[in-house]
C-alpha cells in the first residue's frame, strides 16, 4: 500500500513538472526571439507618418487610430489607473512593423514621459507572449524590470516593462487573444 | 535623313529612360522595406550583451568584434577622415538582428556623439542598398538627410544618414559586396 502511495505521488510530481515545463517561458525571459515591432514616440504623428511613407515608398498609407484603453483591461501607469491616450499607427515592413505613437494631452504615461525626457525617439521593442500577467510580470520584476504601464484593447493586452536601465530600450509584451496557435 | 535622326534620338532617349528606371531606388527613398537590424548604443557591450542573452535565452553568445574602418573605405565623420572605433556585436533574432555598439575612446563619431548626448539608447535602423554612393547619398541629401558618417569593412560599406530630425532615428544604409543577387 505504501509503495502504491509513493508510486502515485511520484506520478503526480512528474506530471506537475511536465506541466510546469509546458507553461515555462523557455530558456530566456522571453518565450521567443521574434520582434513584432519597434515603437517610436513622435510629436506629430501625421507628419512623421508622411515622412516614413516617402522613405519606404508605401503605396497605401496606414490608418492612424486612438488608443484609449479598454474596460476589460484598463490602462495603469506606475501601478495606478490612468486615462492616458495616444494616437497610434502601424507601418508594415517585410519582416517587422514600425509603430508611431503620439501622446495625447498632458496625462502622465510612459509615452508622455519619454517625449518630455528624450524628445522624439525609439521607445520600445515588442515581443509576443501568452499568459502575460500569470507568467511574465513576476519574472521580469525578479530580473529588475517591473511593469511600468499596461492596458488593453478589444482583443489583447500590452505591458511596458521598465527595462531601459538594463537594455537601453523598453520591452513591450503583447498578448493577442485572437491569435491562432 | 532628318526623320531618321529624330527617330534615332527618340530611341536613345527611350533607352536612357529605361536604364534610369532600372537604376532608380524604387518608389521610396529606400529600395526595399526590409529592416536588417536595429542598432543600440551602449556603455559596456559585454554586460549589455549578457542581459540580452538572458532575455532572449540565446544558446550561443555572439562574438564581439572591433570596427576600426577599412583602407578601401576609410571612416569619415561629418565630411572629415576619422579614426573612430567601436566594439560591435550582432544578436540574431528570428526576423531581424539587434546590433550593440560601444564607442571606443574619445574620438568624435556618430556613436560617441549619441552616447554623450542621449546616454544608452536605440541609435539606428539599417536597410540594405546597392550603389550607395552613386544612388543614395544625393537623394537622401536632397530630402534633408545628408550623410553623417560612412565607412566600410572587408566586404561592404555603411552610411549613417542624418535623419533624426525627420524620422526620430538614424537611417543606416548598408551595402554588402558579397551578397548574391
Amino acid at each position: 500500500m505504501k509503495k502504491l502511495f509513493f508510486g502515485l505521488l511520484l506520478l503526480v510530481l512528474v506530471f506537475m513538472a511536465f506541466r510546469a515545463g509546458e507553461l515555462s517561458t523557455g530558456k530566456g525571459l522571453l518565450p521567443n526571439q521574434k520582434m513584432l515591432h519597434v515603437g517610436i514616440i513622435v510629436e506629430d504623428i501625421n507628419s512623421s507618418l508622411n515622412r516614413w511613407v516617402k522613405l519606404l515608398g508605401l503605396e497605401t498609407v496606414p490608418e492612424v487610430h486612438v488608443a484609449e484603453g479598454h474596460h476589460t483591461n484598463p490602462t495603469h501607469y506606475k501601478g495606478k489607473p490612468s486615462d492616458a491616450k495616444a494616437k497610434l499607427v502601424f507601418i508594415k515592413l517585410d519582416n517587422i512593423q514600425i509603430e508611431l505613437i503620439e501622446p495625447i494631452g498632458e496625462t502622465p504615461s510612459h509615452w508622455k514621459n519619454f517625449l518630455d525626457q528624450n524628445g522624439e525617439g525609439v521607445h520600445h521593442f515588442a515581443f509576443e507572449v501568452e499568459g502575460m500577467g500569470e507568467h511574465y510580470f513576476e519574472s521580469f520584476n525578479e530580473s529588475g524590470m517591473p511593469i511600468l504601464q499596461h492596458g488593453g484593447w478589444n482583443g489583447g493586452e500590452y505591458g511596458y516593462m521598465d527595462s531601459v536601465d538594463s537594455l537601453a530600450v523598453t520591452i513591450e509584451l503583447i498578448e493577442d487573444y485572437n491569435r491562432k496557435k
